[in-house]
C-alpha cells in the first residue's frame, strides 16, 4: 500500500474517524484506524462495533492495500506535520513508513485482516432529512436517555417517521423528551431505537450546513450517509414504551413564563440547592409570581419570577438538575408548564412552538 | 456591615484574589474571600498563607465592618446574578444576604476573627519594573524549578537587581533558565528568592499593559503592588546557588538553527520518545545539518533540521520533555546551541538576544 495525500485533508479525515474509535478494547485493532484504498479514494474507519464511522478523501494511490494505524498516535503525528503532501508506505511488518519534507516517521502498525468486519448496508428507500433538524432533535432529548443499563431499550432514542412527521423521544423514568419536525420529503412509517451515545458523537460531527443526511434502515443498524462521512450505528432491539399516553393532556394550573428570567433564578437557586443532599428546588405557584426556593446548609435562595397564571395556585418541587438541563435546551423566549398536582408529572412546552414536550416528575415534598 | 456595589466590578475583584484561596486548609476560613470595608472602598482579601492577593474595588458602604464569604460558592452566586447593583448585607450569626433585583441569597459565612493576620509590609523604596518584562521573565524561568521539596530552595526563582539591571533565575539540577532584564529606573542591589508556584499566580493575574509593577522587599515577604491590586507572597531563606559559574563559557561545538523548524520536528520527535520508557531524543549534529532520531517501541522518527555548524561534529542526547519546554519559551526565529562534549551542558541562547540563556544538561548514551 502506497500513496500520497495532502496533511489538511488526511488530517480532517482522521478527525471525523477518529470519535468513533475505542479507547479501550479487546481488540486492539479497534484502538486504530483502519485506511483502506478504495479505487481512486482512501478511506478511512474508526470504530468501537457499537459505532462506525468512514470518512473518505482523495489521494494519489500508487498501490492498493489497508492498514490499521494506532489512532491517538496517528492523530498526533499528523497534526504536528508540515502543512504539505505526504508519502505513505506501508514495509514489511506491519511497518508504516510516513515521509514529508524532510521528516520520517514509522509506525509500528496492525493488519488489515486483525479488523473486525463491519455491518454492510446497502442504502435503498433512505429518510432524507434537514441536517439541523437532525441536529435539534439530538440535541434537545438525548440528555434524558437513562445512564443505567437496568432497561437497556431506555439508554436510546426512538426515532419515529410517519409520512412527512418526524419525532425523536428519550425517557429516563423521571422525564421525558419529545421533539417533533416536519421534513421535506414524505417516507413510509418507520420506528428505530438509536443509543443515546451514538446520537451525541453524531451531533458532534455532523457539520451544520444545509445539506440533507440520508438514513437507511436496516434490522439491525441504522446508517446516515453525509457524503464523505458514513455513520453506522447498532440498533437497540426491543419494544419502545408507548410515550404519547404518558404526556398528559389537562391540567389545572397552567403558568406562561419568560425563559431567561426563569433560567437566570434557577441557576442560582441550584448553586445552593446542589450543596444540599436532594438537590431540590421548590416552586410556589402565585397569582402574577413564581417564587423558587432552595436551601442546604450553607445558605438559601429566594426568587420571584413574573409570571402569567390560568387556574390554580400550586406549591411543587423538582431535581433542580432535572428542570436546568430541560431549560437549557429550549431557545424559545416564553415557556408554558402544565401542572395538575403536585405529585403529577409537569409538562413544558415554548409558547410558540409546540415542536418540543418536555415531561418532568416533581419530587414528593412534605412540608 | 452593609455596602451596594456593582455585580461586574465585585466578581471582577473576585476573580482576582480567588486564585490565592486555599482550596482545602486546616482553616476553613482560608476557603473564604476576607471582605472589608477600608474607609469608601471595599477590599477583598484570598490567601493560601503562602501567596496572598488583595483586590480594592469601590462600593457605596452604608455600614463598616467585615467578613469571610465561602470563596466558590461566592464566585458562582455573584457569577449567575444580574449585571446590576446588589446589596450585601451581614446579618446575625455571620450570615450574609445579598438582594439583587427580585433575588435574594442568604450564605453562611465566617467571622473574619477566624482568618489569619495577613503581613503588613509598608511600601519603601521599591522596585519599579515593566509589567511585560516580568511577565516574560516568569513565563522564561519558572518551568525550570525544581518541583520535588528535597532541595527547597531550588522550588524558588531568584529574582536579582543590581542597579537598572534586573535577573531570574530557576535551576532544577537538569536544566536552568535565566532571563535578564534592563529597568528604567535603577535601584540598590537586592537578591531574593520567590516561589516558582507564587510566581506562576502573579503572572496569571498581571494586566498587560505598559504600567509599572512596584515591588517591595521585606525580610520574609515580597510584595507586588499593581494600584487596585496588592500580591503578597513568602520569600524562601536560604542561600541561592551561584549560577553563574554553573554556565560554560567556552564551546567546541556551536550551532545556529531556525527557531520554528527545529521546534517542528522536536515535536514530531517527543511524540515516539514519550512512548518509550526514558523519554529521549538523540542529535547527531552535521555540517549543515542535524539528525534528530527518536524510537520507542510504537515507531521511529528522523528528522533532518538544516544548521550552520561551527565547530566539531557531535552525539548528543536529551530528555524530550525538558528540551520542548525550553524551546516553548523562546519567541526568537533563530537559537544558538553551544555544546562542549556530550556529557556536558548545553547553552541554548536566541542569536539576536542574549537576555535568555538556557542550560541543559545531555543524557549519557552508550551507542
Amino acid at each position: 500500500m502506497k500513496f500520497t495525500c495532502s496533511q489538511k485533508k488526511f488530517l480532517e479525515s482522521i478527525l471525523t474517524v477518529q470519535s468513533a474509535v475505542s479507547t479501550r478494547s479487546n481488540i486492539p485493532a479497534l484502538e486504530g484506524i483502519l485506511i483502506e484504498t478504495e479505487n481512486d479514494v482512501l478511506k478511512l474507519v474508526g470504530s468501537n462495533l457499537n459505532l462506525s464511522i468512514e470518512s473518505h478523501t482523495s489521494a494519489t494511490i500508487q498501490k492498493e492495500g489497508s492498514i490499521v494505524v494506532p489512532a491517538r498516535l496517528l492523530t498526533e503525528i499528523v497534526r504536528k506535520l508540515p502543512d504539505a503532501e505526504f508519502e505513505f508506505t506501508v514495509l514489511a511488518n506491519n511497518n508504516v513508513k510516513i515521509t514529508c519534507l524532510n521528516s520520517i516517521v514509522t509506525l509500528q502498525c496492525f493488519s488489515a485482516d486483525e479488523y473486525p468486519a463491519l455491518p454492510d448496508i446497502a442504502e435503498s428507500q433512505p429518510i432524507e432529512i434537514n441536517k439541523t433538524l437532525l441536529i435539534d432533535m439530538i440535541r434537545q432529548t438525548t440528555f434524558a436517555v437513562a445512564v443505567d443499563e437496568a432497561r437497556p431499550i431506555l439508554t436510546g432514542a426512538l426515532l419515529e417517521i410517519d409520512g412527512k412527521d418526524v419525532a425523536m423521544v428519550c425517557l429516563d423514568g423521571y422525564r421525558l423528551a419529545l421533539r417533533r419536525g416536519v421534513m421535506d420529503t414524505p417516507h413510509d412509517s418507520v420506528r428505530v431505537i438509536i443509543p443515546g451515545k451514538s446520537l451525541g458523537e453524531i451531533a458532534k460531527i455532523l457539520p451544520e450546513d444545509d445539506r440533507k443526511v440520508s438514513i437507511t434502515i436496516s434490522e439491525r443498524h441504522v446508517l446516515f450517509d453525509l457524503g464523505y462521512t458514513r455513520i453506522i450505528s447498532r440498533v437497540l432491539e426491543g419494544e419502545y414504551i408507548n410515550y404519547s399516553q404518558i404526556i398528559p393532556e389537562d391540567y389545572k394550573t397552567r403558568v406562561k413564563v419568560d425563559t431567561r428570567i426563569l433560567t437566570s433564578s434557577m441557576e442560582r437557586a441550584s448553586l445552593i440547592a446542589r450543596e444540599g443532599k436532594n438537590n431540590l428546588i421548590r416552586l410556589n405557584i402565585q397569582d402574577q409570581k413564581m417564587l423558587i426556593t432552595s436551601n442546604s446548609e450553607v445558605g438559601q435562595v429566594y426568587e420571584e419570577v413574573p409570571i402569567l397564571l390560568e387556574g390554580e395556585e400550586l406549591e411543587i418541587a423538582f431535581n433542580a438538575r432535572y428542570f436546568m438541563e430541560m431549560l437549557k435546551v429550549i431557545d424559545d423566549p416564553e415557556i408554558c408548564l402544565d401542572f395538575t398536582t403536585n405529585v403529577s408529572p409537569c409538562v413544558v412546552r415554548p409558547i410558540n412552538d409546540h415542536h418540543y414536550t418536555h415531561l418532568l416528575l416533581p419530587v414528593r415534598i412534605y412540608s
